[in-house]
């Protein structure tokens, strides 16, 4: 026993990188969880924090002291720090930055004052600099003088005397220059800067479209304030395609999958809250017809069929629109071919599907009548389900409503409305 | 209008990076997609084609011959020529390799014969290698004869005689190292080769861990074959992240957004006749209970509450597990302690939830009986959700199918079939 305790934590500190421990730790359930942590070398826990899923970091970090956050966060890059301090509740947050020290707390301050989902929130302040009128060889031997230049350095950037950013020297061009050779000439000022306040997933398109593994981050004036490294970038890829895929679920990307019972409980019951509503206007809209299904039992059988088929359509739509939107591809200028695209290809097939339906309503119940009544209802919902599935992320979208975490509840309650709807309704008409 | 052309075939080869201009190709409907392509210049054919996602790639390459293919792809780096090719049909692939001269065959094949989704696939044969016994000067001097080294170079590979990797030398360190040192002493040995048969998701994982911007991919002897960079890795991260998305709404993750009406029509049409099978089988087990409901029209209105919380419960467990797989955070050893927390989180929420829908039914119906049967038949549904919805992804997974593809049909398919049998079942004892 005591000899595993041993093992393990040998391993936690000594045999796993960080991000593996924090790997380890993000499937492990919360108890061993904690045991693990209570295990990892002091010096050790900044580092493994900040590989750790936002949720995970907070449930962490709310059994420490200030002091005790501040200690472990100390030595890490300051983009790094600010993401775990912005975990911390208000107050331990203030405590934190008061017994931070002075420059310390100049450079965080600086990161936190831009949100955390903008490139100045992304950025990282250790830029190594180089001024426009020196020589290669002086660069070259300013660098041999540095012990160590920060990891995933690709670039230097070259700024005027007052700190304004000019352009961008590759390590790659720097190192296959001849060394007389002015910076100003072999310096590449095609990069454009990024404003601090770009949103950050702009950030990683323009880091995706243009290869980039690091880039210079200006303020409105021009001057250099840090630069973004593709590490961080790959968290927002990673985490705007997971926003989607979670958020339709009622799910939060952050979502720490071994979250403790009464945590996920109350988080979920919110989600089966909203979707009970939808429940209950499908079922109010069932309601209005109880005569009809009184005296046509087949109906009752049949309808869940056509609410079923719209929504499944729907959510095809829907899916396709909000991945469009967040990859950058849909918009108004192009939505009006989409929604005709949609339309078409629900009516046909709606037009498909409502004939083998009908087949198998008229041979189950031996009634022409019904066979009639769903196929019109099938044709109908997808047709409900193709609108609603292109306009909803677009009307939500610029109501500034989240279309994936929205989206699904309003399609599904549209889809259950219209199908219980129109089979019912056609239903009552024709049987009257 | 001659002048609009004019200007839109400036923007497409002067004005736009290729990365920009397979955006906006992306966003742009079939035919008017067709004019933008006829209007680019052939030279750029290639760059702009390589950021094009599989689908619209390969509706491109439709309408080309091999020589065609090969006279645009001919200046692209060996892993993305050979991305662009595995989109080809196999006779004109063949075609392409035949008229392809000798050395680009040959460094081509090699990536082609490891398949797309592992490292070998992944990888550049552009490296830069040194050998270990000489200095860092001789280092610098070699690399400035080189005009230009590979873009998103980080590091130098550092070979024996024979071929076979030792370490890295990353160009930060040979920047801060004094140029008589040996190579030897300053290269990094703790940076693991990737095997060329790894899977692409584990190569992002590792990207991911350890911060990597390139690393040396071997074969099983040990000899350097190639590298990865993080570029192509992003691209990895963003399709396995919308892998899961698209899936669990039968979409293809490569899927184009502004696919044409037919190819569109006929994809979505497999998705609806799967679901159709599971609405059929639904209203199967609704058919067992004509009788009841021939008798209590209530239940008709009600039934359709109990199906859907249950499913949308389901699916909250299911998309949780199925991205805590993709994660690497779901795996058999804790799969148990899963199991048990959705269990309990469906038991007290689906207590809850009984409770609310219990009372309204009954001041609705104005019968007790209705609401004792819906809440039983609520809590029932909701824990075989979290049965479903945490051990079908394990179960598909084991069997070699994609859960987040066939997970939604199937869990869809067991809260139907529990929601409407309890809910009926219990009804049908109740009313006897």
């Amino acid at each position: 026993e005591v000899g595993e305790l041993q093992q393990l934590r040998f391993m936690l500190n000594k045999g796993l990188r960080p991000a593996e421990v924090a790997h380890l730790l993000e499937k492990t359930p919360p108890r061993e969880r904690q045991i693990l942590w209570n295990l990892l070398n002091q010096e050790l826990e900044g580092e493994v924090l900040q590989y750790l899923g936002d949720d995970a970091q907070a449930e962490i970090l709310s059994r420490m002291e200030a002091s005790e956050v501040l200690a472990i966060t100390e030595s890490l890059e300051t983009d790094d720090m600010a993401d775990i301090l912005q975990q911390l509740p208000d107050r331990v947050m203030k405590e934190l930055l008061q017994i931070m020290d002075t420059e310390n707390r100049s450079r965080v301050e600086q990161v936190l004052s831009y949100p955390e989902d903008t490139a100045g929130g992304l950025m990282n302040t250790d830029t190594v600099t180089i001024r426009p009128d020196i020589t290669v060889e002086t660069v070259l031997r300013y660098l041999r003088r540095h012990k160590e230049i920060p990891e995933t350095t690709d670039t230097l950037f070259v700024v005027s005397r007052k700190g304004s950013y000019i352009g961008v020297l590759p390590l790659t061009r720097l190192l296959t220059t001849d060394p007389d050779v002015m910076v100003r000439e072999v310096m590449n000022t095609d990069v454009d800067a990024i404003a601090a306040d770009m949103p950050d997933e702009e950030v990683a398109r323009l880091f995706e479209q243009l290869d980039l593994i690091s880039a210079p981050v200006t303020d409105t004036d021009g001057h250099l304030l840090g630069r973004i490294t593709i590490d961080d970038v790959v968290d927002v890829i990673r985490e705007d395609a997971d926003h989607s895929l979670m958020s339709m679920a009622g799910l939060d990307e952050d979502e720490d999958t071994f979250a403790p019972v009464m945590k996920t409980t109350r988080r979920r019951a919110v989600w089966l809250g909203i979707n009970l509503i939808t429940a209950f206007i499908a079922s109010a809209v069932i309601g209005l017809f109880e005569d009809t299904l009184d005296r046509v039992v087949a109906l009752a059988v049949l309808m869940p069929i056509v609410a079923s088929m719209g929504g499944i359509a729907g959510s095809q739509t829907l899916t396709l629109v909000i991945r469009g939107q967040a990859l950058g591809h849909v918009e108004r200028s192009n939505i009006g071919w989409l929604f005709n695209r949609e339309l078409i290809v629900g009516a046909l097939n709606g037009l498909l599907w409502a004939l083998v339906v009908a087949v198998v309503a008229v041979l189950w119940f031996q009634d022409m009548t019904v066979g009639v009544v769903i196929a019109l209802a099938i044709v109908i919902n997808l047709l409900a389900g193709a609108m609603a599935g292109t306009l909803l992320p677009m009307i939500l979208k610029s109501l500034g409503i989240d279309p994936a975490l929205a989206g699904s509840v309003l399609l599904t309650t549209i889809t259950d409305v219209v199908g219980f709807f129109a089979f019912l309704g056609l239903a009552t008409l024709f049987f009257a």
